[in-house]
């Protein structure tokens, strides 16, 4: 199995609902350094995954729709926390759609799994895997 | 499959038995950071694999028994080389017999796996990943 | 010159004021990652700058005033950006006004200089270095 | 399952052929930081998945077979593309090649997998998994 | 002393001239990790040494005249060992001429010094330090 | 002015005399990531501070006389801490001492400065400069 990684980063605001999160349920934010795993079977026909350039900027197009927000304040997530695992997930599930629509071109649709880790600190980070 | 992971660290002495392990026979030490990742196939009410506080203080309690110390002294490793690979393993099952006995909350009951990653330096490290 | 450098973190929400800024005048946030460095031109008669585990409690009790918070609504920075760069010399401040306070014990009456570096990304970080 | 990982690097010339490459169709040039992992169910009777100063020897020797070169000039890859994903299967079958022919010892036989991972730069990076 | 750091990449081709340089005379490649350090004593009147987004613009735009190329090709370079520490100043002279023609705008005008380093890979980097 | 750092390690075990080290005092270890750094006005007739490789060397010779040992039973370090910040100053110390006999060649006599840091973990490290 092969995978191609690509690293991008967003910077949000937002706040958790419930006890378990103490002092985090006031407002405060997070940088989240996001890390892309695209994973497949076997090479394309030029020898790669996908092309890490195109990655790099689907990547970037997927957390240009979160960073520079109060996710708070957002639709999408509403009645949910923004925790660092869900926030994986949301993440992990539009790059599939992307991909899945045309956005990585064919070697797009070759992919067989997808890991989406997202680190808020030097000390801890979330990850989701999905099929694809 | 989501996961978290939180990282810290402990300082201890120790030698090995055995020629594979050349100057390493000596007494000598390690900085151990380690990474202990919690996995789970769905998120709780909360909208998380656990929290990250909890699972920092969970690791922080289970290094705190062997920081500081020279591992050749403890009658737990009693006979045996403390690799990093086979701390590993110690750490994970410490951390495994807590989260069993409530040390995460109902969350830590609901884990599907465990996996601890010791860095020895900049160029080394050993993990140990076992279901839960 | 003698240095010795502790590294703890915060998360924080907050938006700047002025064009230059773009998206970043939205309500946002960020993990800082936050290094201390204290310097000194001798060591002291236990052979140390300061004690690691004494500047580390230093310094989370100075993040502690800061993080989980929306710093747009502390009275400490009204009408000011808290960009990455101030809040490095706000932080830079407090260490130097509590270990002159006696914070550190004699060792850090002793110090001749802190610098303050918080990383907001894996591709940006913010110095602020003063005299003690 | 038990792993232990060691790091090392080289640094080559090449091109890529293919318009998905864009400006890397010309002569350029890459550190990739290289990171070993061999994987084993159990530990051998010393307590190891493997020696790391065995396996650190043994991943040197595999990259200095491709460092200093410009890899565009190399039989081996002739009508390929030196792709990340794709030297990243190069070494870790030359790996396994290696540990089958006895350079790990016994402990080299008892092996279960092995993954590669090059870092190209501090946003990508690309891995290869195999059976071993 | 106040400082502002952006990281960015790029990836050369190139070959020394000189018995010291041993293998690293036949053509080969590199990943330099470039951090560019932009020193300023006070604060502008929007709390900034300069903007971050337009920091990382420039250093992207010095770095694309360099990325993707065999550095042995280059006019520029004619004579002269591309080393670390040498390319190290052609990006910080370079970064200076556009600071000083307006790139950064006024911010860019009051900066004290620059420093850009070039990390070549995960054991080896190499500064320039220069007044502006 | 021009730097070049090249990074090492040492594994040792020792103890801390006096109160402020608490747990400290007893006999533990350390992982230590060394980074030696060669500081010089102007680039020599290579283009060079000083050959990268012959720098590793060096430095890889000065921390074999330290690593894989109790430094307790050191006869250099008799009636003193061998805390980070002071194990800083002996590796600096010793490297000049090589650099002036000649160990890095002419490179070695044009040398301006050195800086030694030692990484103990994730979370703190020491430095010492010296000129040279």
């Amino acid at each position: 199995m092969f995978s191609v990684t690509v690293r991008d980063h967003m910077m949000i605001a937002h706040s958790f609902r419930g006890e378990v999160f103490g002092p985090a349920q006031h407002l405060h934010g997070a940088t989240y350094v996001v890390d892309a795993t695209f994973r497949r079977a076997n090479l394309d026909p030029d020898g790669i995954v996908v092309d890490i350039g195109h990655a790099a900027e689907l990547l970037h197009a997927v957390l240009a729709e979160l960073t520079y927000r109060n996710l708070d304040d957002e639709p999408a997530f509403a009645g949910t926390n923004t925790s660092t695992e869900a926030l994986a997930r949301v993440i992990a599930d539009r790059l599939a759609d992307r991909a899945h629509a045309g956005a990585l071109g064919e070697a797009g649709q070759e992919l067989d799994g997808l890991v989406v880790t997202l680190h808020e600190s030097h000390i801890a980070w979330a990850s989701y895997e999905r099929p694809l």
